[in-house]
């Protein structure tokens, strides 16, 4: 049964265990909610009612027990397996973030990539097997894939994108900088690194300027 | 002079310069802004309204001449002349992105990259020179650069971004997945990828039970 849970709760939990995963790297045990809160900027209060939503309770004086509050997000948010992804488009882009990705977090596992390029299919990319496109839908079935990153060139982006969701992909994670349009049922979440960049240095002469 | 212009409103301009690329690599000439609104999800009257800034007039019957319309975006987001821009980190995910970004706008131009590890420093990755640490100051005052792209990890995120922000820096396209503090006149875009994906995994899976 799923937890009903809102986006952006959704998204703090996952920054919460970033930083709690830190916090026990350095051995400490317990955290204030009000250290999670400035870690993030936001207030502690929507930090308590996040982990509220978590089971996990805390002690007034010394704060929540950290490996407590991982635990009860990974019951929260995480599959008790491993979650198999697939990666579709091995560019530049594509295959950097299976390099990324791989080794991110032992229960997210890409577990098959896609590509076109006769000469990129059939080898092996970071220990993780590239496949033609025709063969999406098996894979996606055989392994009961969900979740996609799509990394393929923007023209090409709502055809692949249609194929996954008609294979049973209920989740997308776009770089391709397109708009797509998906059924209801698809959660698809889109990165556009390119006009991020182009926003950074806009805004960055725009300060400079200011600065002057 | 810098024009007045909001982030989203920026972002939308951005966007509408990839989608006019692509159209006008099809041989169209003209646009309409309701096909400018449909690939966005906007309204139209959001599209004129942003054009407007540009400049660039249409025509009721045939809409935007495509060659105007990217001109006059250019004219309001870009320099003269290229962007140089700084890359800080070159682990997996800097690496990738010193490659993905190269190739993207010629006008962006990722002058020089940084890292800690002896090994890397003074090799050449994609074309660019990787220079140590230390010499970011100098670098960022003789090339007057401005824009800088964090790729260190998170423990080193806020120190690097201290001493990118004394040499000059004001804008930051931040990957390492931390809050960073800076002054008000240093503009951060902020980009958590692993984060992305788990929220990605977790509605997949959510939409997927709804589903059954």
């Amino acid at each position: 049964m799923p937890v009903a849970i809102s986006k952006p709760a959704m998204e703090r939990l996952s920054q919460y265990r970033r930083y709690l995963l830190h916090e026990r790297q350095q051995k400490r045990t317990f955290v204030f909610s009000h250290q999670l809160a400035a870690m993030m900027g936001i207030t502690a209060s929507l930090v308590r009612r996040d982990i509220m939503v978590t089971g996990c309770m805390g002690n007034p004086s010394k704060g929540y027990r950290i490996d407590d509050l991982l635990d009860a997000i990974a019951q929260l948010v995480d599959t008790e397996e491993p979650t198999p992804i697939i990666l579709v488009g091995l560019g530049k882009l594509g295959s950097a973030l299976l390099g990324f990705f791989r080794s991110r977090r032992p229960n997210l596992r890409i577990v098959a990539a896609f590509d076109t390029h006769t000469d990129k299919v059939g080898r092996v990319y970071q220990g993780t097997h590239c496949y033609p496109l025709d063969e999406l839908p098996a894979t996606i079935h055989a392994q009961q894939v969900k979740t996609a990153i799509l990394c393929v060139p923007s023209e090409a982006a709502q055809e692949v994108a249609d194929t996954l969701v008609v294979a049973g992909i209920t989740g997308l994670l776009n770089f391709a900088p397109t708009r797509l349009y998906v059924p209801a049922n698809v959660y698809v979440e889109s990165i556009d690194l390119t006009t991020m960049l182009e926003k950074t240095v806009f805004f960055a002469r725009q300060h400079d300027c200011a600065r002057d």
